[in-house]
């Protein structure tokens, strides 16, 4: 696993230009091992490369799953290179980690995907919801504590090889924040949007024993909160891993490409 | 052309279920010059059906024009049926008309398509702004009068074939309905979304002179009255016809699919 060393620690990466950060990612000098915080007020993206054979099935997939698989933008074979949301980002290098996967299975992370990428890999960038914490905090909605990232009973709309469960984040907020959070989200209906669901983990069938992120059981939740859902976009990349798809390089866990588009924009430009 | 004819003039279309009014027009019995007003408070669907080589292109052009060409639904090769939002709708025959393309080129409209259906067809579902009428009229904003169609100077982001201009609906309405009518097609992100443009059609060279509805150049504004424009999901069509597919099948002039979908449901289900 990652550590932070060397002097990041001094470098406000809230505060950086996508363009920076891309620029600190390509030469390995980001290590920490989330990118929440970081370009804050920028929107992140999850990133999915897999061959072409397959990708007109998984684009399908997101569109019929479009709550959990917002996609920013497609990246056609042949091409590594962003050039609508991240302009002249390298999708091999620009982001801190890449997680590469044969036959479904991971084989490795990297922080450098370039002599694994194939010209055949068509790239999905899908936003993700941390791209409102800032907007969320400024409405005084803790985003640090009390997120879990959990498998639920809701299966998604299939297409092709892709099928499986759909992902959420679970915040514990007060009532007061999960009123805030409910409506402010909407605002973002390009990551994720509203919630999925409010109250009881049991009704959407939520792994609390087994959260995707971390090794232990999601603990008792603290009197006086209420558990929110909203969709992950770790879904996408659960659903083709599960398709044991043949070949795929994805972002690290929790490290996401920061893309130039502003969190506040409500709509696509 | 097609005119009111028999005894329909007594039906109330706009109460109809959509399932009701499907039914209708698979026993060619509507024979409108258009579905606006029909099924009041869903959501109305423009339909582009054409060969799988170039549905994956079509569909990132869609996603990279989101405004114009928001995909409700992706119906694949081999199927006629929707199954999310028009559950069980025959696309061949429950819409009231088609038009038939070759290479680009229109040869005929035709009140069910079951004779030109190809098994290599991809369909697209892709949601209209006439969606909205309901809710801008409950909120005082007139939808009937001025009301235009047109191409601008604006071009789409291209995918493979597809490129060419922005086709977008001009409202004229009063200041107050303006800002009534931006605040609340907002709220509708999957079918256009808030304006593209207020003001001075020639900053986006909109062609008043050749709408792309009727025959007539558009006649001078009346005064105290705001352009507003709106991406139109003649966007797509016009495209593919640009491109000069080799065949297609999409939805008559200004007669749509009527969903399922409630057109107050913000978000995708």
């Amino acid at each position: 696993m990652q550590q932070t060393v060397g002097t990041d620690a001094e470098i406000d990466f809230g505060r950086m230009t996508p363009r920076e950060f891309r620029e600190l990612a390509r030469a390995g000098g980001y290590r920490r091992m989330t990118t929440r915080n970081v370009c804050l007020g920028h929107v992140q993206c999850a990133m999915v490369a897999l061959p072409e054979r397959l990708a007109f099935d998984f684009m399908i997939f997101c569109q019929r799953n479009q709550r959990p698989c917002p996609v920013l933008e497609v990246i056609e074979a042949g091409s590594h290179t962003s050039r609508r949301i991240a302009a002249g980002a390298d999708l091999r290098t620009d982001l801190p980690l890449f997680s590469v996967f044969r036959d479904g299975k991971l084989v490795g992370h990297v922080p450098d995907a370039r002599e694994h990428w194939r010209s055949d890999l068509v790239t999905f960038l899908i936003g993700s919801n941390t791209s409102c914490d800032q907007a969320l905090n400024r409405a005084g909605v803790q985003t640090e504590k009390h997120r879990y990232v959990l498998r639920t009973g809701i299966q998604t709309d299939a297409a092709g090889p892709f099928r499986g469960p759909l992902v959420v984040t679970m915040r514990w907020l007060t009532p007061k924040e999960a009123v805030i959070a409910t409506q402010l989200t909407g605002r973002f209906p390009f990551n994720h949007g509203a919630p999925i669901h409010i109250g009881d983990p049991a009704a959407i069938g939520a792994d609390l024993a087994h959260p995707m992120t971390g090794n232990d059981p999601v603990p008792p939740m603290p009197d006086g909160l209420v558990p929110v859902f909203w969709a992950c976009s770790m879904t996408p990349q659960a659903i083709a891993q599960a398709a044991g798809v043949e070949f795929m390089i994805t972002s690290g866990p929790s490290l996401g490409l920061i893309s130039d588009l502003r969190s506040d924009q409500v709509c696509m430009p």
